[in-house]
């Protein structure tokens, strides 16, 4: 008998099955920090017990992208160790903050199939939720893969392809319901804009820009636990590069746009998301951002929704002529942040 | 006088001294999450305080590694500052579960002493204990290193040579009193599989490999407050190279197994282990175990005696026709393990 | 409208303006362990809560460079973003021991500025203060940086040049109330000297050497939210080289002056600083002291007045004969610690 998991592959999956993934996980104080080492992270909310006091919370809440990467991480031994490639992302919704003692785990629902033409691989659509330790959501999002085929042979499952928000509405974001920005402090915010300031069509280029290193990038993606041999082994590629984990360029550069957007406290839902093109050690990563939509959700609460591209380029080229992604281009995200109004 | 401490030659030590080691050290939630970031760590227990409530235990655990590292480390600038070589372990035990928040300090007895018939250095056996803050014991273990003479012409020591365990027997294992795998959910632990499951002589090949960065052992070493120079000083060798602390390379080990032996959630004793070859920064680690014994402690729990070995090479292959560890071996590990039965 | 921060030029500075700098931060236990993974850091007063609370602390405090990286860390965005030198420190005062769970923000006065004679730039010095959640201050110094004009023909500002201690006096010293070394475990510490054990004039070299990762000053400036592009964006200068924010060459001379001043126990005052040469990844530092005063500032607790001088080249060695800095020579640091007299 074989100890070892070798991954899921496109016949192993079910429709409506719903898997609990391994291994739950506390975060605590650690976590914050080498999530504020790795990235040039700077959102008071995330950084301040003190300043999230006065926005209501029960001190700075964990960093939103720590809860993303750590209910992925868990998907990563029964959804992706066989992915050829990470299609896509949509109806991602943080439901409730996560704050420092918390205990994550994750569970995937099959919600489409569909084999590709050539029969040698097929699309899984999961919708993952992460639970704490009370076994109330944090967070939800779909994700759809690429998975590869153990027997060509087998029979193709009935197609079901998920219909998908394409962006997540108004409505539907999971506001707190104690944050305010009553007595928001600008000054240690870091910056004067509120969403008021912000127009629809505006690009920001975020400036700065962040050389990144092997270590820094096996560091983060073990601390979600995410297992995928490629990220950790320079033996695995034929070219001996490590490819960097997606989320690491994520969290990069919702980092690196501080710088413009230092009042988009708390990402509240993903829209959609695309790794446009792998990121390796060496690549100098900047950011820039396009104000998609601006919305009040409360009073004196907006949200933005933003389009996050990571680039190893200039700001504000995303596509050539053919419509495909620039070679430059990492990472096209789109997503809600919420701001004072 | 010189203020530096230039480290214990051969003729400073004598049979039965006792040496209290410095720097106490308390152990929180951010050594727990570096541990987790440079290892890729999964093993439930260590990593979430509601399995480990249901484990019996107040919350989780920090990592048993983490507690040998830092008894470990303190010990270095007195035993091993001037060592040639660190021989071996044995009777390796660990007696109480340390939580974030507690403090430790080490002490060592040196209970044998024997001049190599050079006359140019000697072996020192040390029993090094751990202590948490209430002087209660955690870890105890047996070392012995090769030390230099700082003069040769000094008088060689009766030889004592300590009588050693060549297995820590089952009766001496400290299982904690309150730890229990009645509730044990597999499915967050990751793995299906009991102790019932393993037979005796069984390899498993762990299949991950972690390219290891300067930067990532430095980290862990210096967490681990161990001094010793060929670690960080790339000038110290001849060939420019750091050497990578020996513990590094069991912690990346264990926590590759995890990918086999997720429900071995607890090393409970060390029998042995030889750090078979040097590692350097660029070499890409695997692992896998054999299993040595499988023993019942308790109703409900089980210890698998594994031998954990580190490689750049393949599994399965340990040894030459010579008898001598192959070039690609790091290490072997000779521990008892928990896991329900 | 520019949405980033472009930084200040010498013009946007008035006399006795005040600048409240963004962000606040919340420092807890993982700061603190990723302090001690970046640097070799041993001193017991901050390992060890159960040492602290022999010294009369109420737990370990976190590493007073930690108080000043962070404190210091704030200012980057509005003080020196667009300096072109960082030219001194004096009269640093630890004002107040900080802990895990204190949340730390820092605000600067405009106390002299002076343009250069070539119009182009000129000299601002600012009197920071860092507070803690009960907006009590933990920590003040000034520090004078050569700052772009954005407008070479405005007008110079009157020259006001502050005057400056040359030493924090003894009395100035703000020793935390309850400390105590009566109950003092110099086994514990790590050495045996007192601070009478030292003479004025005496040089000790730290034996010890470390060599720099690129990740590893990445991580530590980013945990304290220094955002200056030129520590880590590899395009940024025209060598492709990271310089090393000046801050990790402190962190790392005063970790490694653990050897020999084991029992310099706290950070109480600088004194001065000057970052004598760039600092570069590959670099093996190492460190020297020179005693240059010891104080009785209690009964049973003394200063010492420490010369504490980072190098890539030879202990003692300081200047060539043109007066000038060795081009080996990081770091030439004077300060306060606190012994047991």
């Amino acid at each position: 008998m074989t100890k070892t998991n070798a991954g899921r592959f496109f016949e192993d999956y079910t429709l409506g099955e719903v898997i609990r993934h391994a291994v739950p996980r506390t975060l605590a104080e650690g976590e914050r920090a080498l999530y504020h080492a790795l990235y040039p992270q700077r959102f008071a909310l995330q950084s301040s017990d003190a300043f999230a006091l006065t926005c209501g919370m029960d001190g700075a809440p964990l960093d939103d992208l720590i809860v993303f990467h750590t209910v992925f991480g868990k998907t990563v031994p029964d959804v992706s160790l066989n992915a050829v490639a990470n299609l896509g992302y949509a109806e991602g919704r943080f439901l409730k903050p996560v704050y420092a003692g918390d205990t994550l785990r994750s569970e995937s629902e099959v919600i489409g199939l569909k084999q590709n033409s050539n029969g040698k691989s097929g699309v899984v659509w999961v919708r993952t939720t992460g639970f704490d330790q009370m076994d109330e959501p944090v967070l939800s999002y779909v994700r759809w893969v690429m998975v590869r085929k153990r027997d060509q042979a087998q029979a193709a499952p009935e197609a079901v392809i998920p219909t998908l928000e394409e962006v997540v509405s108004i409505d539907d974001l999971a506001v707190p319901e104690d944050l305010t920005f009553e007595h928001y402090d600008f000054d240690l915010a870091g910056e004067r804009h509120r969403a008021a300031d912000y127009r629809i069509g505006e690009i920001i280029d975020h400036v700065d820009g962040t050389t990144i290193e092997e270590a820094e990038h096996m560091l983060a993606t073990r601390l979600w636990q995410n297992t995928a041999k490629v990220h950790f082994d320079a033996t695995h590629r034929e070219d001996g590069k490590r490819l960097i984990y997606g989320g690491h360029v994520i969290s990069l550069a919702r980092a690196l746009s501080f710088n413009g957007l230092a009042n988009a406290q708390m990402i509240i839902a993903i829209n959609g998301g695309a790794h446009a093109n792998p990121c390796f050690a060496g690549d100098t990563v900047r950011a820039w951002s396009e104000v998609l939509d601006v919305a009040q959700v409360r009073p004196g609460i907006a949200a933005l929704r933003l389009r996050l591209v990571a680039t190893r380029g200039a700001a504000g080229a995303l596509r050539g002529e053919d419509g495909k992604y620039l070679p430059d281009v990492l990472l096209d995200l789109d997503y809600w942040a919420l701001m004072p109004a």
